[in-house]
């Protein structure tokens, strides 16, 4: 194996297993010699590739900001409806959530109290959310009377209460939940015409969306991370608005 | 002041030093030597109390759900429709994990994937949502093919992503936000004769059951807790269900 790749599957052996202590025993009790202990890693090759704990968390907070917003990216290309878009987003996003750790990481993270990380990826959902009811809403496809801005508080809510209680039991994660709940909140934000136009189930470019998400971002033993490319440091709290 | 008295509002204080610490650090990452520090009593005192860390959350976690549950109750109490007194019920139990430390601390255990605490607020409050459904659909309050079911399910995430956010952003819980949230959901669950008997922001119920819950459980300064009364070990784990 060439050098350089082997220094990249380390370094994503190290973030896996970080963010795989953080969802389990969160960031102030995680450290680097669980982390090096689990992974094989001595403490010098550790420090090669990340300055010390805050560093690797920042670096499992930026990768999945990258998964996240490519999944949210990839789901609404090409889908003409709003509403759709938001709803194979959601769909696209459990999945990715379901199935990526450094994702789980990240989420986890940004649950911890005392960390200042930038809770992005829960606000660009909420703006995502925002973003696409306000189209809805220019384009007609909305009830008269309906409030995006209350709507949005709804959805943001719900969505974010089936991860949460994903990570105790993976079935609020699963397509049928997420499934359920659209079926239960369309009807009270679309038109009659628009809600005939809706598949609450999702469409195609749900999987390919988290499959072409997740491709980048893969276990080191399923492929190459020769396009691995982290953010530049300048970007790494930044990342594109998912609404952009 | 009596030794009794002494003794009980050292082993509150120990209690809510505790809940704080594992609402801030998490469960794994609290010390015995951070709760003796912060309250100034000495791990004899300490263990005076508690058998060690396990016990004193166990301790947070029993007076939460007792908290919790009584609040639960007296939410409902007299009130003849149930979807009413799901609303009030709600927006009580958002005031009380607004401002009672130890339920903050036992919401934040039940969330520690590695702990065994059984997540009882979580799932008594399912519990009571399907229940409370049930009962409006079995008196003909829901819509007809509202399927209550699907609707516990979304009403459940929502109410349980309220609370989330709420840790990072108070305005989550605020009675506004809650209120907001039912006058989405309120129109696509009840008949519209039943709609106009609800109040989504609450009735009266709201504060009466928050301040009767809390008065019990109120900080060590405010009142004596000559009438606080532990579970009893073989309770600990299951106290009443709040569907009883």
């Amino acid at each position: 194996m060439p050098k350089q790749e082997r220094s990249a599957r380390t370094r994503r052996t190290l973030l896996l297993a970080a963010a795989r202590s953080f969802v389990q025993h969160g960031y102030t009790a995680t450290t680097l010699s669980n982390i090096c202990t689990e992974t094989g890693v001595t403490s010098g090759g550790f420090y090669f590739h990340f300055a010390g704990k805050a560093a690797v968390a920042e670096a499992v907070v930026s990768s999945a900001a990258r998964t996240l917003h490519r999944t949210a990216r990839l789901a609404r290309t090409g889908q003409p409806l709003p509403l759709q878009a938001l709803i194979d987003t959601s769909h696209a996003l459990a999945q990715v959530i379901r199935q990526d750790a450094v994702v789980q990481g990240s989420l986890r993270l940004a649950d911890d109290r005392h960390r200042t990380f930038p809770r992005n990826a829960v606000t660009q959902w909420q703006d995502l959310i925002r973003h696409l009811l306000h189209r809805a809403a220019q384009e007609g496809a909305l009830l008269p009377h309906a409030a995006p801005g209350e709507l949005a508080t709804t959805i943001t809510a719900t969505t974010r209460g089936v991860e949460v209680m994903g990570r105790h039991d993976p079935a609020w994660l699963a397509p049928a939940t997420l499934t359920t709940l659209w079926g239960v909140l369309l009807p009270r934000l679309a038109t009659a015409d628009q809600l005939r136009l809706l598949n609450p189930a999702g469409t195609d470019a749900v999987d390919r969306a988290a499959a072409g998400a997740l491709s980048v971002h893969g276990p080191p033993q399923d492929e190459p991370e020769t396009d691995f490319q982290p953010f530049p440091p300048e970007r790494a709290h930044r990342p594109n608005s998912w609404d952009g």
